[in-house]
């Protein structure tokens, strides 16, 4: 198997996996105030401590990790808990882009219908415009959500300039991150860029699927502006109920911790494999992602081809990739990201995203790219 | 280790770790088009038809199973999603008890807040009656919720009779039950009860923490009665967007197959193993769970010592059992439970919770009797 479908999830590592193992001996219920409780208290919190140091927090008191059940559960906790936290004399305004994954779009279109203001910002060839931004940036807005990195094209947004003009222009704008796709994957501080609130997903670092998070200043939690999604026993300090994920927390505190250690070498690997990778394409073959864009997502346009063709005829020589976004492929509904990207909906259509981690090889990316080529040779009619 | 807190949470069994280990390399995203994610797909949707069939539901298309991360999740998700489905001419009505687990409650209190009108039954001495809860029906009662076992007491509510008088007087309310406690250790069927909507969880049954589920009846679906409390990419028929939590589902599967056949030996061994553990106490300890309640659970208030005294008392000697309501242990908030059964404030602090499982043997329980007879002894003052 060649797996080049790392943006849509990624295999357990072993350490993860050996993690997750020893968690299920520590099966007490977190809340328990016997000793097998208070053994997986621990383990909870050692997890939420690696996966702080990961995001590189240096003061404890300056952000609090929630463990939530996914990345979507995580964006759609920041939108949800900042929107019922308080009540709003003038409909609150929310800016965000045109790009964003579903669990942030697909929310903030319920709230658009109660008569939030959404503004989503285009991001035409992966990029945003801090004019448009500056524009949009009004008194009643409340929250600046704008992605870390495109989950489709890899393109990679100047997130700390838009933050730091919206916390000029109201330092009481709650600026938050759906990081799932840069999370260990490019360098990323949430001091540096000055965000309140930062969405990640364990699945897509080798930890397992079924764990995120959302990491969260503590100025918002002390000021109230943050409400829970889900209500109950009070778990995660009362803000998120539900018996923890002991298991898949614990995998996700390992996948941090390794993926920390590995990002060096990740960040100096990736471009490197993206370009052997780019010149042993087809030249007929176009690629999308930014050249300052993430070096793990790869966005490829083939002529005369329709995407999902082309996976199913890689699928069959056991390399797997994607079209479009996989969290998507539930909803029948056309691709969004590819034309605000600046793609045309044919140009969408035969388009496939080939994603690396740290256990792609050169080898799999020739023999990959030779496939396309074998593909584009025997199933486009000319 | 004499685990007696089987009602806060259970071990793994073995078969369940191995088909959780197995669902680890079964690691595509169940979203994807390509065959690992295929593999995935068909992992849950084995999982649901064990679930399913362990709830006894005959038909495939009378009920669907949605996969939550908790039962936290699903007691939100059918208040918030039942209410946020529609509008509301005149204020709605919850009817309910005053003994529901805190998932129940605490987002009640908020819906409260919000104008909701809820109705909170009595429980006393562990029964509802039926004339209270015919009073509480009023026209603009849209949910009876009432849960089949109580988590603390053990008393079982004849939620057949009150659901056949709710639908009698208005077919379109909307029943629901928190069946967390009762989910394999009583008999129990959603067809015969009469609910429409359903809460468990995996990890009283041997499964892993962190995956619950809500069974949903089809006509609440089809008719659109049921909102979303997670948006994103689909998943769950669009019902609970985030990417599934494939190797806990996987867990949740294999313990629904083993509680369901080990069901007939569960409910002629619990009355049994009470009955040696009761004629086992001190003559001073009085047994609070109803003759008629789930036999699996004990609670029992203990003369002239608080219950965290005892607890801490056999958790040094390796018993571990719970004083009032894991989940709500991190609430410093004083138990609503024991008190609406009946108990006086003291006698709630002084309560203890003993909960068994098919892994409870004579031997332990007759130990923990003789270990209590010895706190007793040793720590109340004369």
């Amino acid at each position: 198997m060649i797996y080049l479908d790392n943006s849509a999830t990624t295999p357990l590592s072993p350490a993860v996996r050996a993690a997750m193992l020893d968690a299920m001996d520590c099966f007490g219920n977190p809340s328990s105030l016997h000793s097998a409780g208070l053994a997986a208290q621990k383990r909870i919190q050692s997890a939420r401590e690696a996966v702080t140091a990961a995001l590189g927090i240096r003061s404890k008191t300056a952000y609090r990790l929630l463990f939530t059940s996914s990345g979507s559960e995580a964006n759609n906790q920041i939108l949800f808990g900042c929107l019922s936290a308080k009540k709003f004399r003038q409909p609150p305004r929310i800016v965000t882009t045109d790009s964003e994954h579903p669990s942030l779009l697909a929310p903030l279109a319920v709230l658009e219908k109660q008569g939030v203001e959404v503004v989503r910002l285009s991001t035409r060839g992966g990029a945003l415009s801090l004019e448009e931004l500056e524009e949009a940036l009004t008194d009643n807005t409340l929250l600046l959500s704008l992605m870390t990195v495109n989950n489709e094209t890899g393109a990679l947004y100047d997130i700390q300039s838009a933050f730091a003009l919206a916390k000029a222009k109201n330092p009481a704008i709650i600026t938050h991150t759906d990081c799932v796709q840069g999370f260990l994957k490019v360098r990323f501080s949430p001091e540096k860029a000055g965000a309140d609130a930062v969405t990640i997903s364990a699945h897509k670092i080798h930890g397992p699927k079924g764990v995120g998070g959302l990491l969260v200043a503590q100025p918002l939690l002390t000021s109230k502006r943050l409400a829970p999604l889900l209500y109950g026993g009070g778990q995660e300090g009362g803000l998120r109920s539900g018996t923890e994920n002991t298991i898949g927390i614990a995998g996700f505190g390992k996948a941090a911790e390794e993926g920390a250690a590995a990002l060096p070498a990740f960040l100096e690997r990736m471009p490197l494999l993206r370009k052997i990778f780019i010149a042993a394409l087809p030249a007929e073959v176009r690629v999308n992602t930014p050249k300052n864009g993430a070096p793990h997502i790869l966005s490829i346009t083939l002529p005369g081809i329709r995407s999902e063709t082309m996976l199913h005829f890689l699928s069959a020589a056991g390399i797997f990739v994607s079209s479009g976004s996989a969290c998507s492929s539930n909803k029948k509904e056309a691709n969004y990201v590819l034309p605000a990207f600046g793609l045309s909906s044919a140009e969408a259509d035969s388009t496939l995203r080939i994603s690396l981690s740290n256990n792609t090889t050169e080898e799999e990316l020739l023999f990959t790219a030779e496939k396309i080529r074998e593909g584009l040779s025997l199933l486009v009619r000319r």
